[in-house]
Parts: structure tokens; sequence; C-alpha cells
């Protein structure tokens, strides 16, 4: 196209490519990135850089780290008797903002999905296994309220149950806030199915 | 935060600085961004740098460019008896992708907003004025259809008619592809007054 310049260009087809953003926002991110300082720019440029240099997975629970063991791991103040099974990095990111939880987490990196042939071997499972030795008591089941999610929850517990370990999985039901005649037949069954006595 | 490495949580922060990216879309980003090859990475913060250090303004038509004057400005093949005005560059980019116009053009960085203390020595208007020679035969003023837009419209109309150009203005009207029922009495009654004989 004559009217971009090349290096435009290229800013925006590498924004375009990330999720959730089409050309247009793409051009105007660019655009913005043009009027803001040249330290701003270089600081976010940099930061992209150093962020995948710097960044792998914990070796114990498989979160983003810096250092390894993670932090998580190695705090003192954490629960060791206590591991959340989650699907990836983001949802421990939205638990800890909950404030709620204070254990160990452990990020399989995905979900079974026959579909897509992503089986049990493909996600960190092995390695969830040979953490639970005497000091775990409980294993809390976190994926994503979805049919891949589901299925790996039946399958951890039917493995996890063989293993003497106490096995919850987190509950499903009307999000706070949320109106009841908004909620789906899905939701509003599993939330009757979990109810609880006042 | 204690989940986030720090070079996770800069990368964070730098993204959701941008216009439409929130903080949860921020995160998503960087996740992702983590998950593709170094390379990738390498590409787009290389490419943010680049574009920092290699655009500039047009000394002509201050539209962005490598080159002055910029490609537009240069080009043969393109009218240079007619220039549109527009307020940003991004106006551009949009009028370009229609495939309709093949004259120059004249980016003002703004239009005129008295509230937020911007008036016409804030725009390129000076530099507008110095380009209207004999070659020029027509100017078409395409600013946003909002008030500052408005305003700078009728305040250029006012000066440009006194130098003896001829000035035109886009169309304003119901959108193609748009339902009459969805729009509003503005765009209905500017659709009405702007109506042509078929």
């Amino acid at each position: 196209m004559q009217y971009s310049s090349q290096t435009i260009e290229s800013v925006i087809e590498a924004l375009s490519s990330l999720p959730t953003i089409g050309r247009k926002t793409a051009q105007r991110l660019a655009l913005h990135l043009l009027r803001r300082p040249q330290e701003e720019v270089a600081r976010l440029a940099n930061a992209l850089l150093a962020m995948k240099d710097n960044v792998a997975y914990c070796s114990r629970c498989f979160n983003l780290t810096e250092s390894d063991p993670c932090p998580v791991c190695m705090s003192p103040k954490r629960n060791q008797a206590i591991i959340c099974v989650i699907e990836e990095p983001n949802d421990l990111m939205a638990i800890e903002r909950s404030n709620e939880y204070f254990g160990q987490y452990h990020v399989l990196h995905g979900a079974l999905n026959p579909l897509d042939n992503i089986g049990p071997d493909d996600l960190k499972i092995k390695e969830l296994i040979s953490r639970l030795d005497d000091s775990v008591e409980e294993v809390i089941l976190a994926m994503n309220a979805s049919v891949e999610g589901e299925v790996t929850t039946q399958y951890l517990t039917k493995i996890l149950k063989t293993l003497g370990v106490k096995v919850s999985r987190i509950a499903r039901g009307i999000p706070v806030g949320s109106d009841l005649e908004y909620a789906d037949e899905a939701t509003i069954s599993r939330a009757l199915q979990g109810r609880v006595e006042v």
C-alpha cells in the first residue's frame, strides 16, 4: 500500500497478528505509538524482549517465572498441603486476584481435547502426580467451565481418587452481581445441584 | 503482585497504557507473546523501534513518511490540483482504502477545539495556505463529523474562499449498508439536505 511507510506497515502487521487486535486497531495503536515519546516505545520494545529472554516455566508447578522454583512455590507463607490445578497461567493470575487462595498451584498447560488430539501426555499430569507425596492433603480442580475443562476434571478426579488424596472442584453457579433471569439453563441447574444449606 | 514476574508485569503495564487495551487484554497479549517463538516477538519489538527511528512528517503535506517529501506528494500519478484536508494521518489511510481519491493530502494534525485551547496556530493551517498557488484548483475538506470537525470546516471554508480557491466538503449521510431506521436524527437531516437528483 502506497500510503503507509514500510516500517509503519510492519508494526501494523505484527500487532494485528495478536489475538483480539484487528487491522484497524493495529493501525490505531501504531499511530498512537508514533505520537508518544521515544522512551515510551523503547520501554515497550525492551520489555517484550526481556520477557522472552527471562521468563520460563517453574519446574515444579509450571507457572511462568523468572526464578526456578517460582515465588509461589518458594513462599513460606503459602500452604504446601493444597494444590490448585489450573489450565493456563492466566487462570493463576485470576485466582490470585481474588485474594482467597493461599496454597500451591499446578498449571496443566491445556485441557484434554480429543478433537484436537490433546491427550493426557500433552498436559502436565504426570508432573502433578509426582508431586503428590504424603504432605499433600487436597487437590482442588479449577478447570474452565467448558466441555474440555469438564472432561479434564473427570479424568483427573478418577486418577487422583485412586491415589487416596482428597479431591475437590470449584463451584459452578450464578456469578456474583448477575441476575438469575439472564443465567443459562446449564448454570442454573449446576447452581441448584451445588446448593448449600444456610 | 506476587503471582507475576517483574518482566511480564512491565510488558502488561506498557501494553495497557495503549488506547483500547485494558489490563486484562494486556495480560492476555503478554501471555500470548510468551507462547510465540522468540523471532516473532523480536520482530514486533524491532519494528516498533525502527518505526520510531525512521518515521517523520512530510514537510509538504505532514503525512507520516520515511522519505521527505512523502510518496503521495512525489507520485506522478496523483493529481496535483486537488488537496484533501484531513485531521490525522489515519484519515488518510481510511480515504486511500476507498480507492476513490487520487489527489494530494494535507494533514492538519488536529481540529479546532476552544475547550482544549487548540486554535488555528496549533494546526498546520498556515502550511496549507502556503501550498495554494495557481496550480491548486480545489480543496476538499474531509474533517470528522464531530463538533470540532464542523468548526474547523467552517473556519477553513471562510479563509479559503477569500483566497479564491474552490472549496468542497465530503458528504454527510446514511452510511452504506446501514438502515435508515437506525440512523440518528442529525444524520438523517444532513442526508436530506444533501440529497442529489437522480
